[in-house]
């Protein structure tokens, strides 16, 4: 027992700290209801306020989401469609009344049907379900409410401008306290969960880079850090959230750098990006679980040395558009883009070359009497290289589509920094390694005598 | 603008073609509305009821849904949220009520703070969020509006008992309409996308089967029917439609085969494997894109003659499962099974000699002198042989999964069907187009002499 309600209170105490805006966010819930019904109640003192005034405290119980741009579309919708709904019942009322006593009932229900069955049908169409999909339902429930109550109140338009009024001011109390008390912006939670995904996807391609390709002093052994390795996972369940928010942040005015007209559209084709590049890596994974361990030598320091400058260019590129979009700068100048992107292209163009050598060698004859099983390994090899290369193409165009959007966002740009230096020693350390395997394999028969690589593969880790 | 008009009502028309359940939907909907507020009607001309009965018809917009299973939710969410939070307002008020006429308004404030603040928090819970979140809107909204009104209304006990009745009587009605009037039950609906699934991976699968690796007679060329194979594409999407359908299907009771407890977490690890299976096609997909045409001679009729019984064996495997899904029954005895398994064990077995005999071709020098784009090519129909064998596993696992389901959802056996000689003869077809190409190929030597072998890739289709 006592543990039921150890493993409870943790569990409750957890989704506080997983995000402590959670806590927040309940107290300014129960601030709005209470701030609006102490309104209702010294109201009440004063005036005969009918029922209907409670549907202040209501607005406020419905409407109230996490984020602004949320509470605001909701708020919108609800005030728009009861002003709407209202107005019609009230015409269809005065039109029915018209026609006596016995035909009142049957006319209203006639409308009632129509308009519900309509609207309802409405809700189905994509575009409407995505942005107004409460107000078809409020309309509803206002046409009906407001036109049914014509068989006993008297004069309905007193009540449809009082609902319409109390639930103005349930909106309006509800944008208050959540624009005033800490607001929750979903614009920059979206902003926030993109740039975390090129981050996550950036440790990731670390890890591999580290556990697999980094040629390591005193034959250190590769230490699997799976949690780290698996970071890029969480990018793939990302879409929904990513859709929601930018659905929010459409509702959202302009607060400190997201203008109202904020490319949001933008930040999905970064996310559908980052998930293209979380599969590749994934693929990545599936050729790695088969651990590689090989006895140094040459040819194998080079494949090593290209693929991990692959992974580090590729990280690097990732952790730069995540710092770049998380300060809202454009830290790549023009020459920076230029410098970078023709980085990007020269490891694409080494890790052809990689290639090529790798069939070389795949050509020999003697290489496969010594030993059958290297021959699979060899493919393996070409084939980590291929998918290699596949993510840098897909963070170059990751780096493209950023570019795109602090353009469209008026990102503010910042001077050059030093990464230019250090994207050109990395490229020098690579020449130096590639001409320096070229050197001491300067044609493929050289490149075919190096016979004594051994690369075994380990099921399972 | 004549233009626009057609757009418009083609767009509207689609949605009642896409799925005429929607119109029949949207009058059940309408159909509800109006005979709860006809009762309304009714009751009013003899009874002094308050505007609180209203809420009968708002419960109706409000709680129908779409299918049986969201509506019953929905209207149990409602009417236990309503008992509770009035009955707890009741208390709450008498509470307040004793402690003097100053401290009543300001005791019920606190309260409503709090409650609003720690069941707003409780939302956050996944396992509430999932299943219960409407439950904590409705008590929020049920205990402030009861309690408030405590400031005016006398009898809040009246109130309190009022609501839930009418609230009772809104469920009531929507269920009444949305179990009687043409049913859409969520659990059939999960079942039904399910099967699809399934019959959709097999469409794709015939589709490269006939594209890439069938033999054509008349050397007929290969026709790319693009929509056709990429139905698989389709089955990415659906994970968050069998999330909900699964969690409004536990709600419905027990109609026709479906029990009230039946395994719907079965269906969701189906739904698992089917993307895994989709994923697997899409990397196959990928490496045919580069279309490959080739002269025939024994070696490539081999690689293609496995390359098609594997697709041929794996959408087989699947369309039996789909239309045993959709029948809800038993196709597969133990003894059917058992072949089938058997059968799918040949082909990963098959596979693996063919992946060997690639390797054995590679091994040649012969042919690499010839032409040496040619090694690429093998290494590329390593890869398919090797992402076929995934495939096929990937297609035991999903029969053993609907084996499994069939059996805790107890659906009917049917007897052995005409298929255990059917995929007798296939592995009969197979074997001898195995064994020709063995004894026309007794050897390696021989393998490697098949040099007129031409393997020509060409990007883009």
């Amino acid at each position: 027992m006592a543990n039921v309600v150890e493993v409870v209170t943790k569990s409750i105490l957890k989704i506080g700290q997983d995000d402590p805006r959670r806590v927040i966010h309940s107290m300014k819930v129960g601030l709005a209801v209470t701030l609006v019904s102490l309104f209702y109640y010294f109201r009440s003192i004063y005036q005969d306020l009918g029922t209907t005034a409670l549907w202040a405290v209501l607005t406020v119980v419905v409407v109230f989401e996490f984020s602004v741009g949320a509470t605001l579309g909701k708020g919108l919708n609800r005030t728009m469609a009861t002003l709407i709904g209202g107005v019609l019942a009230v015409g269809v009322h005065g039109l029915a009344t018209q026609c006596g006593h016995i035909a009142e009932p049957f006319l209203i229900s006639i409308f009632v049907f129509f308009q519900a069955s309509l609207s309802t049908y409405a809700r189905f169409c994509p575009k409407i379900k995505a942005r107004y999909d409460y107000a078809f339902l409020i309309f509803i429930l206002t046409f009906s409410f407001i036109s049914i109550s014509g068989f006993r109140v008297r004069d309905i338009i007193d009540l449809a401008r009082d609902r319409w009024a109390t639930i103005l001011i349930g909106v309006f109390g509800s944008l208050l306290v959540s624009i005033l008390v800490f607001p929750v912006w979903a614009g920059q939670d979206l902003h926030n969960l993109i740039a975390n995904n090129l981050h996550k996807l950036a440790i990731s391609l670390d890890g591999y880079g580290n556990t697999y390709f980094k040629i390591k002093e005193n034959d250190a052994t590769h230490e699997i850090d799976t949690p780290k390795l698996q970071t890029y996972k969480n990018v793939f369940n990302t879409k929904g959230a990513e859709e929601t928010l930018a659905n929010f942040a459409k509702w959202e005015p302009s607060h400190g750098c997201f203008r109202y007209k904020h490319p949001w559209k933008q930040y999905l084709k970064l996310g559908a990006l980052s998930r293209e590049c979380a599969y590749k890596i994934d693929a990545l994974d599936e050729r790695l679980k088969v651990n590689i361990k090989v006895n140094e030598n040459d040819h194998v320091h080079k494949f090593r040395a290209i693929c991990n400058r692959m992974t580090v260019e590729a990280s690097k590129t990732l952790k730069e558009q995540a710092s770049a979009l998380k300060s809202m700068t454009r830290t790549r100048t023009r020459t920076r883009t230029r410098t970078r992107t023709s980085s990007c292209k020269v490891y694409v163009a080494k890790s052809k070359e990689e290639m090529k050598s790798l069939q070389d060698l795949l050509k020999s004859t003697t290489l496969w009497k010594d030993n059958e099983d290297q021959l699979l390994h060899v493919i393996s090899a070409t084939t980590i290289i291929s998918i290699l290369t596949d993510i840098v193409t897909c963070t170059e165009k990751i780096a493209n589509c950023t570019t795109q959007l602090a353009s469209l966002a008026h990102f503010k740009a910042t001077k050059l920094q030093n990464s230019q230096p250090e994207s050109k020693c990395v490229d020098q350390e690579l020449e130096k390694s590639t001409s320096a395997s070229q050197h001491q394999n300067p044609t493929n028969v050289n490149l075919v005598n190096c016979s004594h690589i051994a690369i075994k593969i380990q099921a399972g880790d």
